[in-house]
């Protein structure tokens, strides 16, 4: 699938992380793109949120370059908002644009401060670097503990033509040894105006990046951006927007489970689908406390069908529920009935177990037709010494 | 420090478990007794939750024996309830007591039938048993996956006399492989009406049990049970009923503070001081936040002075925080003030965080004066290898 037209990309190692690897990347769409983003909730919020917020205000949802760096969360320095925005400068400088159309976005550790020069210097290179053939380039630059580079690609085809989406994200789950960051960036080229593009992502949002997790811990730094600049001519009428939405969600979606299967020491994907809730919300809820379980995580990891783990987060979730009119299957096998054990091999079901995706489905049978999906990983041994051995 | 007068204990091996160990245990006062009860809050609860609930209803706060298996949570059975009453009767009918002032009692496995002829059949042994010199033998059966027994006792100089406290409990956190269960017994021989007893277990659970975590997974089987038999004849006046429930508390909080202790695969006791909070409830769970946060918990298991990830899980109780007040102490170093990095010899910490009891102190310096104290323990492989390789 083609990439979004009238986007350039770049990356370089300005020497921020320790590895050699390249930690500053670029995205710069060819005209001012419209912009939306989502952020942490977490009341500890990085300087380069607070100042991409405030630049997304201040320039009304234009977007002209995104620089993020790796290796260092700009959270909790004394000279954070005074970094973020002397880099904002500086890239305005270089690329002759206005410094409130610069988003910028940090994942690394928190609590050290970030030295701009190191930045500031590397600019240069970077923005000679620039390249509509190097998205793959940027999308390894913003990458810390993850394993394998995250990228997805959609397109729909409207009536005017064809409008092309592309993303890419880092993260090994919500969690991360020294950053607990997680990073989106989602490019476009249909002609879409900010204030749609905010409710198309927040939209996208709720059921993708909103929809995982390893360990319920959000980040200090966590950001979506989604840009569309209108270089492929196409703008979505009304009734197209949803289609579009749809596949921004997809390719989100796409990302968001890369981000949990990379996950700190997991083997296993886990999706949990809960159905016949009161409501989406309460699906949400209760999908989200099995997925934050560790007695559920660590039985995953084991390939135990140990279904009363399961019942026992649901009922911990905090939304009304009756057990005696809960099913749950692992794999597509019935384990519980009404709230009671069904009957079911589990020699062949712990087989089953066994494979890298795993799938829980809870049917609440109650009065409502609310729905959720959402999607963990296993944890493993290996996810605590990756985090207990980190600055050791 | 004495136990309790007035008080008979009593254990078996029923057969209920696989181990040897005995698995059934027995609390019988002398005289009926002043009884108040604290439950999970989960939705889905055990059988003997709902007949130990319905009991003191019927009884109006009265009992006159607890009966405590191990083994068995009795929990998503189809047979749960009729297996509770019936063993319930049937220890009515040796003691020759009103069954509702039997208070039933199960941890273990969840989703597996109880066989009640294990328990009815063990019966003539255990009431032949009852002495009062066997109240760690009861303190013994009722433990499932702890590695020690789990006791405490306390006493209150009053006006009228001396009375004693005594209490046991089982857990290995929240969180067991099998049965996921938490139980507390403390039982007193001050005379004090049902009524009193209710807000003062109230009181004391709010600041003992309900202040730990091992992984914020609550059971289905959760019960603290306190009983008041008024056998030392010392019945406290109004202001003493404070000093009563100030060494209830303090039994508790031993009890509680063992449970996290003796947390699976844990290596250290953590406690966590907020203080300068909006309210005691704010403070609360900003404790319980770091407490959950697995990246704190590993942390603290790799001895890492990691102090981003402390204030990053304080962003995320739920509650209002400025992270430009917030500070930090590590083992009464200060690693944080004001929001940013404090400085400290990270290699004299990490040697301080060895210690087998840590202690993690937030200052808010916010308007208000709430404060709370919270325990955890460190989260290690050893966890994850308990609870993945049950079953299997």
């Amino acid at each position: 699938m083609k990439l979004p037209l009238g986007y350039r990309y770049s990356a370089v190692y300005a020497g921020i992380r320790k590895g050699k690897q390249n930690d500053l990347a670029l995205i710069v769409p060819d005209t001012p793109a419209s912009a939306a983003a989502v952020f942490t909730q977490n009341r500890v919020q990085a300087a380069p949120v607070r100042i991409g917020r405030f630049n997304l205000t201040k320039s009304r949802g234009l977007v002209s370059a995104v620089l993020i760096n790796a290796g260092n969360a700009n959270c909790a320095t004394r000279t954070g908002d005074r970094v973020a925005l002397a880099c904002c400068d500086a890239v305005a400088k270089h690329l002759h644009i206005p410094p409130e159309q610069v988003f910028p976005s940090s994942t690394g550790v928190i609590g050290v401060e970030l030295d701009q020069h190191l930045i500031v210097n590397a600019l240069p290179e970077l923005v000679r670097g620039l390249s509509k053939d190097r998205f793959e380039d940027a999308a390894r630059a913003i990458l810390t503990t993850d394993t394998v580079m995250k990228t997805a690609r959609e397109q729909a085809r409207l009536r005017q033509g064809m409008v092309h989406i592309a993303g890419m994200t880092k993260g090994a789950g919500m969690i991360q040894p020294n950053m607990a960051t997680t990073l989106g960036f989602v490019v476009m080229d249909a002609a879409i105006p900010a204030a749609s593009l905010s409710s198309m992502l927040s939209a996208a949002a709720k059921r993708s990046y909103n929809r995982i997790s390893v360990d319920g811990d959000t980040s200090t730094n966590d950001t979506v951006l989604l840009l569309a600049n209108g270089a492929s001519g196409v703008q979505p009428s009304q009734r197209e927007i949803k289609k579009v939405e749809e596949a921004v969600t997809l390719v989100m979606e796409d990302l968001a489970r890369q981000i949990v299967r990379d996950g700190e020491g997991a083997r296993k994907l886990v999706t949990i689908e809960v159905s016949g809730a009161a409501s989406e919300e309460a699906a949400d809820r209760i999908a989200r406390s099995i997925a934050n379980s560790p007695l559920v995580k660590t039985a995953i990891a084991g390939s135990d069908p140990n279904w009363g783990r399961i019942l026992s987060a649901a009922g911990n979730a905090g939304v009304p529920l009756d057990p005696a009119k809960v099913d749950i299957d692992l794999q597509g096998v019935a384990v519980c009935r009404g709230g009671v054990a069904a009957e079911f091999s589990e020699s062949d079901l712990k087989k089953k177990l066994d494979e890298t995706e795993c799938l829980i489905q809870v049917v609440l049978h109650g009065k409502g037709r609310g729905s959720a999906r959402f999607w963990t990983c296993d944890l493993t041994e290996k996810y605590i010494e990756i985090n207990a051995s980190y600055r050791t």
